[in-house]
C-alpha cells in the first residue's frame, strides 16, 4: 500500500516564511493549485473555494509580515474549514442539501474567527458525513473523499474532506469537529495526526451541533506540533505542549473492549508500535478496564448523539427530510424514541464510567489504543446498508469511548491507514500532546524507519 | 394575626457563648425542652430527634470552647436537619415510607459534615414534603407541620419541619434544601429568612435528589446575618456579605409573572415594603420581563424536576409505589412520558431564559418580588386533590424562577406570612445577601415598626 507523501509541517513552513525563502501567496497559490488539480481528477475534498478571499488574506499576511507583524505560527498559512462552521458571507450546509437556501453566515463562527485573526488563510469549506453523523465520509450530495494515495478506500469521516485537504497539501491543516472520531478516524485513515481536544475547550458557537454534549473543534495536521499550534489558536490557552521525556513514562493499555476483534493489520501495527516504545525506555502497564464493555448496551437506544441530533433536527426533518441521506436521516430519528428517563441514565452511566476510568488510570500518564479497530475499507464494500452501519459502527468504537469519558485524544499515523491513539482523561490536553509529541519523536512508522 | 416570636440570632447567641453567660449544653438543652413540649402538643417537626447525639456535641463544644477552639458562628448552636440528608447513622427517609428499610448511613452527607466540623450542634432530622416534591409541606406519613403562632395554616414546604423548628425555638437555623421553592416558602409563611444559594455551591452528595438540575442546600434562620454565617459553613466560601448601603441601590421590579393575581394581603405588603426602600434611598426601577410567563407552557410536562425524579424514583415506585403519598407519586410519574427531546427542549429554553434575564437585569443591583403569592392558605382548605394541586402550583410560582434560571435568593419576612425576596442570577450570592442585610437593617416588617 502507498503512503502518506511526506509534507512540511507548520513549524517547517512558518520557518521559509520567516526567512523570506517563501510568501504567503506562493503557499496559497500552490494550495489552490493543488486543490484544482484535486477537483480537475473528481476529487471531492472541498465543497466550496474561496479562491479570491484566501489570496487576499495570503496578501494581507504577506504585508503584515513585511511590515513586521506575525500573529502566530499559522500566519500566513492556508487551512481548510470544515463545512459545519460559519464563515462569514458563506452558506453553512454541514454537508446537506437540507440547509440549501439558508441566509449565509453573518460573521465567522468563533473557531473561524480566532483561525484569521491569527493570521491563517482560509482556503475552502471541506466535504464531510452529512450532519457529521458518521464515521465513514460518505456523502451522497457532495461525492465521499478518498485517501488521496490509495484512491479505491474512503477517507473516513466525518471530517472526511479535511483530512484528504491536509493529505493532499491542499491545506496545512484542516480545522474539524469530532463528536465520536469525526477527527481521529479520518486522520488514522489517511496517515496523518489528529488532535480532539476536551470538549468545551474550543468555542463550537456558528457551527451546527451533532451533540451539544459530546462536539470538539480541533484539527488534522501533519505532526502533533502542528495539531498542538492548532489548538493554542483555536482554545486560545497556551499549554505546555512540548514533547514529554519517553524515558519513564506510564503507557497503559487495555485489552478489553477496544482491542476486541482487531483487524489483523492495526493488530500488528499496534503491537509494533508498544515493542518500540518499550524499547525506547516507556512503561508499557496492561490494566483492565471491563466496565467498556457496557458500552454498546449505555448507547444501545443511539445514546447522547441520537437525543440531542433529534432535538435539533425535527424541524428540519419534517420541513427537508427528503433532502437528508437516508442513512443519517434512520440514526437521527433513532433519538425521536428516546425517553428523558432513558436519556438522564446515560448521563448517569457516563459520570459513572468517568469516575471508573479516573479511577484505573490514576497513575497513567496516558492511555494508547489503536485510534480504529479497522483499516480503511474500500468505497465499494459499502453499498449495502448492512454494511455500511456495521462497518461504522467498527469505525467509530474505539475513538467514541473518549467522547463519551469527555476526554480527549491525539492520533499519530502507523503506516497502513493505522493510528494510534493517545489519550486523556478530561482536561489532560497537555499531558496527551506532550506524551503524543514524545512518541512522534521516536519515529514510529512503519516503512519510514 | 399573630406575628413569629422574636429570638435571638446566631451572632447574638455566639456573643452569649463567647461572654460565657450561656453554655452550649444549656441552649441545647432548651432547644430540646422546647422540642419535648412541641411534641407534647402533637408538633410534627421533627421525624427524629438525636438527644444524646446533641447533648455529647453540646458538651464537646463547650469543652473546645474552654480549650479555646471555637470552629465557627455556629460552634456549639443547636441547628436542624431536614430528613434527607444523610447524618451517619442514621436512616434517611426523605419524609418518606418507602425508604423505611434502608440501611443507616455510613457517614455525613458532606453539608452534614461541614455544619458538625463546624461545631453545630445536630438536634434532629427535620420533616418535609415527602421526596421535597411540593412546596406545601404536606406529609400523610409524619403529619403536616404547621405555623407556630397561627397553628390551623401550614408551614409550607418541604423544608416544612425545618422552618417550623427554627420560629419554635427548637434550632438556632434549619439546613434544607430548594428546588422550587422549598427553603424560601416556609420561611416566608413562617415569619424567618432563607437562603437558597447558586446550586452547586453547597455540595448535595449525601442527598436524596429531587433535581440534581435544580436542587441546592441553605438555611432557613431569623436573620440574613444567620444565613450568610450558615451559607459560609455550608459552601465553604467566604464571601463578603456584610449589609450593602441601601441609598442608590437598584432594585429591579417586574409585575411581569411573578405579579400576576397576588393575594391582597401580599401585594399590599410587598408594595409598602417598596415604599419603605424608596423612602431609605434606594431606587426602586420597574421593568419588563414578559418572557417569564412562557415558564407554564416551558414547564408544562412536569419540566426537568419530573423527567429527573423519575429517573430517581422509578425503580423504588415499582418496587414501594403503595408507601408514596399519592400525590407525589402522581407527580414524579408525569416523568416518564417526557421524551428526551422534550427534556433537552426545558434545557434549551432554560439558556434561552437565562441570557434573557442576564441581559434584562444587567444594571440591577437585586431583583425584588413576594416570595410566594399567596398567604399561607389553612390546612382544612387543602383536602381535596384539586385545590392541593392549585394552591401547590401558585406557592411555587415565583420562587421556582429562580431555580429555574440557575440564581440564588434570598427572603426576608413582611409580617402574616409574607415574604420578600431579593434574588440575584447564577453566582451572585453575596450581592444578594448584602443587599438582603441592607434591607433587613431598616426593619422593614409589619408590625415592628
Amino acid at each position: 500500500m502507498p503512503s502518506v507523501e511526506a509534507r512540511p509541517t507548520i513549524a517547517q513552513l512558518a520557518a521559509d516564511l520567516a526567512a523570506g525563502r517563501k510568501t504567503s501567496m506562493e503557499l496559497t497559490e500552490e494550495a489552490l493549485t493543488r486543490i484544482a488539480k484535486h477537483v480537475g481528477h473528481g476529487g471531492v475534498a472541498f465543497v466550496a473555494v474561496d479562491e479570491p478571499g484566501a489570496m487576499a488574506a495570503a496578501r494581507a499576511a504577506d504585508q503584515a509580515r513585511a511590515a513586521g507583524y506575525v500573529g502566530s505560527l499559522l500566519a500566513g498559512l492556508p487551512v481548510s474549514v470544515k463545512d459545519l462552521f460559519d464563515v462569514r458571507g458563506q452558506v453553512t450546509r454541514a454537508g446537506s442539501r437540507a440547509l440549501d437556501g439558508s441566509a449565509p453566515a453573518a460573521c465567522d463562527a468563533p473557531a473561524v474567527a480566532r483561525l484569521r485573526a491569527a493570521g491563517a488563510v482560509i482556503v475552502g469549506r471541506t466535504n464531510m458525513s452529512e450532519f457529521a453523523f458518521s464515521g465513514l465520509g460518505l456523502n451522497p450530495h457532495y461525492g465521499t473523499p478518498c485517501i488521496p494515495h490509495d484512491p479505491e478506500r474512503i477517507a473516513g469521516g466525518s471530517t472526511s474532506g479535511g483530512a484528504v485537504s491536509v493529505a493532499g497539501g491542499m491545506a496545512v491543516s484542516a480545522l474539524g469537529t469530532d463528536t465520536g472520531g469525526s477527527i481521529r478516524i479520518p486522520a488514522a485513515f489517511c496517515g496523518l495526526s489528529g488532535f480532539k481536544p476536551t470538549a468545551g475547550r474550543v468555542p463550537l458557537g456558528g457551527t451546527v451541533p451533532l451533540s451539544a454534549t459530546l462536539d470538539s473543534a480541533g484539527s488534522i495536521a501533519h505532526s502533533i506540533a502542528c495539531c498542538a499550534a492548532m489548538d493554542a489558536v483555536l482554545s486560545g490557552q497556551t499549554l505546555d505542549t512540548r514533547p514529554a521525556e519517553l524515558a519513564g513514562l506510564r503507557l497503559y493499555v487495555t485489552r478489553d473492549f477496544v482491542s476486541d476483534g482487531l483487524d489483523s493489520t492495526v493488530a500488528l501495527a499496534f503491537e509494533a508500535a508498544l515493542e518500540r516504545l518499550v524499547r525506547s525506555g516507556a512503561r508499557v502497564v496492561w490494566f483492565d478496564f471491563p466496565e467498556l464493555c457496557r458500552l454498546p448496551e449505555i448507547n444501545g437506544r443511539g445514546g447522547l448523539t441520537a437525543a440531542e441530533a433529534w432535538a435539533w433536527h425535527r424541524g428540519l426533518l419534517a420541513e427537508r427530510g427528503a433532502d437528508y441521506d437516508p442513512r443519517v436521516a434512520m440514526r437521527i430519528r433513532r433519538g425521536e424514541q428516546m425517553s428523558a428517563c432513558e436519556y438522564l441514565e446515560v448521563l448517569a452511566a457516563r459520570r459513572d464510567m468517568q469516575a471508573c476510568a479516573a479511577w484505573r488510570l490514576r497513575e497513567a500518564d496516558a492511555w494508547l489504543m489503536p485510534s480504529v479497530a479497522i483499516c480503511p475499507p474500500r468505497l465499494d464494500a459499502l453499498e449495502s446498508d448492512e454494511a455500511f452501519f456495521a462497518v461504522n459502527a467498527q469505525a467509530l468504537r474505539n475513538s467514541s469511548v473518549i467522547n463519551f469519558l469527555d476526554g480527549c485524544a491525539a492520533t499519530l499515523p502507523l503506516g497502513n491507514g493505522v493510528g494510534l491513539s493517545v489519550c486523556g482523561l478530561h482536561g489532560q490536553d497537555a499531558r496527551v500532546l506532550q506524551v503524543a509529541g514524545a512518541i512522534e519523536g521516536i519515529g514510529y512508522q512503519y516503512g519510514r524507519n
